[in-house]
């Protein structure tokens, strides 16, 4: 059995394994040295060829009793590159102080450690418990969780509930989880024009200020006022490109990009279909690419659990927050319930990452509580 | 005394001188060996360094009785690079049927040739002849037209008129002139934002609504009507440019340019002042860059020795128009009223460029009576 010394031992030993995404071997060698002592069937596999692929992925599970319930522990093994300027290195995890440094400390290595202590302080026969590790989370993300969700549907093993450990505490461990996630719809807008001299613009057909025309109906759309657990959805115009170096030339053709993050009012289909029509209004072409549909937990007993379990421990009740970007939870929710709940993320993705080691012991406590009330 | 064949002679000769813009050296060889037997004083000499320099120019000039009106002959002897797909060399003259080929037979080594022809046809007591050549016309132009104007002035040599041989006929010869010339100005503009990441676009600054709002303005402009002999100014978007590859990302700054075709209702520097309000009341910042600024040589006695040289020599009136780009007229327009005529300008700057030798000789008498007519 565990003890709470034990997960800063986890977390070093993963933060040493180099996995910058996409990640395969050592790292999941060292996991998986981790949880089959404690139980866990190991199931591993690559998945995907060049570009996005291959990536490593790992679905562990340790069944309860038949019928008994299912929680699922989700999250990544991979990490962003070490970036420049670290104090010790990124991947040699050096205790200084209170803090544990290194890459992947927080985003997400220090809760995957959390989880495995978690899990060997929760008695087998309370329930069946999994893990679902991918190596690609943090880049193009397509044969990475998405895979294992097709793994566990063909095996029949569907999680009642499903935590993931990113980390999703702001200022200090306990204060946000995550019950849902905005969707993301990049759309690339282009016109065409036919090319022509300045001097003779009625031989030419300048595309510029229809494009124009099209981003500022774009930008001043109002798509929504938001909902009781969502912001108001987002259009940014991210980029414009028509790289004509002539000052006399009229350019044949304008592009731009736009990048929508909207609630669940809209699909992702939907807004591609709106932003489209008002593409071709404008005599311009529109190719929407969604990375994302959004979703929610509404607020009810998952969210509960993982609040009472974050309050006994820390004293603080989260807040139930829908805000940032995308992660994986956007997959996961085919399966069951989803909600995130980690560590502070204040150095996640920059240098010198680190974790406080209390709050490495105290994310121990809180996982722990909350399996055993999803078990029970 | 020249006669009609010369002029193809002479035209052969230009042509033969490779001297893609910058020229320099043979083709000015070429053309002080045609005009110093006809008693011209030929002037020659290079301007400027890199990157518009070396420029070579050449004035020439055989003065009438003291007194006696002047007159300038205006041109350039450098032309635009070869191209490609040419039937035969661009700087291998070549007869085929009634057209001789080569770069520059319309723009403008033909007109060149068909100045000197005239000039050999015209009694040196009918008054005062100048040539007015630069090897950098196609080119920046800095170190060209201008340098000639400011050593005309040193010397005191200022013409009464000055007419330009660029190919301004369209579908015959004959059929136009141009008595103006619309001014140029490009203005750069830029706003700069704060980055950020598009999931939380409270923390960053996007610049692009802001310049989309902008260009809008500055489309919707309507800058005059025209007048009796412009047509109205002209305002293209010819750039966008942002350049920020990342899908999430609120880039930091988006730039655009502009470029103005203004007639003499307005001037560059009122333009410029108009579009640097605007980007400012947007947030923007602008740079013009004034190219050039209108002309007009009101239709009067200049253009009636024009009018009826054209007419008694090819049955047609000119008309008279300000159209197009911008010429060297633009830096005489300083010394005298200015005047352009020349060649049909169907071929210029393509393959197989190509000029009637019927025309190169009919342009010889336009241009003979032009200058009886101006000097009388
Ligand atoms: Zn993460
Ligand atoms: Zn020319």
């Amino acid at each position: 059995m565990g003890n709470s010394s034990d997960v800063v031992s986890y977390a070093e030993q993963l933060i040493a394994c180099k996995s910058v995404t996409p990640a395969r071997g050592s790292v999941f060698d060292t996991l998986e040295a981790m949880l089959a002592p404690l139980g866990f069937a190991v199931h591993r596999f690559v998945a995907g060829g060049a570009p996005d692929g291959p990536v490593e992925n790992l679905f562990a599970i340790r069944r309860g009793l038949p019928g008994s319930r299912h929680l699922a522990f989700a999250g990544h093994v991979d990490v962003v590159p070490e970036g420049e300027g670290w104090t010790s290195g990124a991947f040699t995890p050096e205790r200084r102080g209170a803090l544990l440094y290194g890459r992947g400390a927080v985003d997400m290595k220090g809760a995957i450690a959390a989880m495995v202590s978690a899990a060997a302080e929760v008695p087998a026969q309370a329930g069946t418990l999994s893990f679902i590790v991918t190596g690609d989370e943090e880049g193009p993300a397509v044969y990475g969780t998405r895979a294992l969700i097709d793994l566990m549907r063909e095996r029949g093993e569907i999680p009642d509930l499903c935590l993931v450990g990113e980390p999703t505490s702001v200022n200090r461990l306990g204060d946000m989880m995550k019950i849902g996630r905005r969707g993301s719809v990049n759309v690339f807008l282009e016109v065409e024009g036919s090319e022509g001299h300045v001097a003779y613009p009625h031989l030419a057909d300048n595309p510029i200020p229809r494009l124009v025309a099209m981003l500022a109906e774009l930008d001043a759309l109002e798509l929504d006022q938001g909902t009781e657990w969502f912001q108001p959805s987002n259009l940014e115009i991210t980029e414009l490109e028509v790289g004509n170096p002539a000052t006399n030339v009229i350019p044949a053709r304008a592009k731009a990009r736009i990048s929508i993050r909207f609630n669940d009012t809209h699909t992702g289909a939907e807004l591609a279909q709106k932003v489209t029509e008002i593409a071709n209004k404008h005599g311009g072409m529109a190719r929407p690419i969604i990375s994302g549909e959004p979703f929610l937990t509404p607020p009810g007993a998952f969210s509960e659990i993982v609040s009472s379990a974050v309050e006994a421990e820390t004293g603080i009740a989260p807040e139930a927050s829908t805000s940032g970007g995308t992660s994986d939870a956007r997959f996961l929710r085919a399966l069951c319930p989803v909600i995130e709940f980690g560590l502070p993320n204040a150095t996640m993705h920059k240098r010198d990452e680190a974790v406080a080691l209390e709050d490495l012991e105290t994310l121990v406590r809180i996982y722990r509580r909350i399996a055993l009330a999803a078990l029970a």
